[in-house]
């Protein structure tokens, strides 16, 4: 056998995972087989399922891929000193999720909505997404317990509570750029600013 | 050919819908043929023929269903006089989709999550969800106008914008719920409510 060094190992695994996603964003997750991610990636049967025994596999690898660069943001953004906004905690992560829908191997959100649908019925792919949102949703937590000692936001409510509506906001923004087309970064922070805000004039004040 | 009264017609209709719903909550949307909604209707393949072509048509008129009580729970919370707090107007719907999730037929939003990531590859899918959607999210919109028409948020930032957040965060509620498990009305709208509350100490007031 020929040896190979470690970074041609990750290089191949890599050009596998990008061939998945292709075939998962172009003909979604039912449709998609074994050969046709052997075919798009190039190499033969034998050096694939060297590295993948199955779709669920795979789906698992994009989902890293997908969750790791999410988790080197957060880590960024609560390592900065100062008070954190969570609108502009928000703004971040939407530009990051446009930037990744918008790389030319295919927009991986698409790849989100089919496992979604898939995690319903399977249980591999129930698990793979139930510990990566965890994991996403308590990075939010931190933000939230952030802000909360920052005292811009209820420091009486369960921080975990508001994580659920801000990360389920971001899934909501997934799909409606999916499927309606009309949301931007700008639009769905300036919307999630406002709910934040108390008006300043208006009737209600007293 | 035996006479039929309408009221027959409807029911015989509703009859093959839900053996539909049925169907697509078990075993998915793709695994779902024709063939399977007619065994579970109990009727011959030419009634259901009859009634619809194809699976997008069953999709439609589920989705019909479902879109047709939120369109009149929200016809009724805006008919209410007085001020409309948002994050009422997101318990109540909160409650509805729970409820409509438990009702015997099937978990409902199960179907939705299938319909979602068979509108990224079906054009005819895709138009019945945006129309749907559309119309869902119109709804936030008219709650939205009043509630900055009575100053309880604020008026200066596009009704529409808010409801993109709104409407978003009730999509990842009907994922969480699905895929987490851990969501309720209580603790949603608990995240709404502290999100959308300006805390009274703290330090960043100044």
């Amino acid at each position: 056998m020929p040896k190979v060094t470690e970074e041609h190992r990750l290089a191949r695994r890599q050009q596998i995972v990008e061939a998945a996603r292709g075939c998962v964003v172009e003909q979604g997750f039912h449709k998609t087989t074994m050969a046709d991610v052997i075919r798009a990636s190039g190499l033969s049967a034998g050096a694939v399922y060297g590295y993948f025994k199955s779709k669920d596999e795979l789906v698992a690898a994009i989902a890293d891929d997908a969750v790791g660069t999410v988790d080197q943001l957060f880590g960024s953004l609560l390592d900065r000193p100062g008070p954190l906004s969570l609108p502009q905690v928000v703004k971040i992560l939407l530009d990051h999720i446009t930037r990744m829908a918008n790389l030319p191997g295919g927009d991986v959100t698409r790849v989100a909505v089919q496992a979604w649908a898939e995690a319903v019925h399977n249980p591999v792919i129930a698990g793979i997404v139930r510990e990566k949102y965890t994991r996403v949703r308590g990075h939010f937590t931190d933000a939230v317990r952030r802000a909360q000692a920052d005292g811009t936001v209820d420091p009486d409510t369960d921080p975990e509570h508001i994580a659920q509506v801000l990360f389920g906001s971001m899934q909501g923004f997934v799909l409606q750029r999916l499927l309606l087309g009309d949301v931007t970064t700008e639009t769905y922070t300036a919307g999630l600013a406002a709910l934040m805000t108390r008006p300043g004039r208006g009737s209600s004040d007293a």
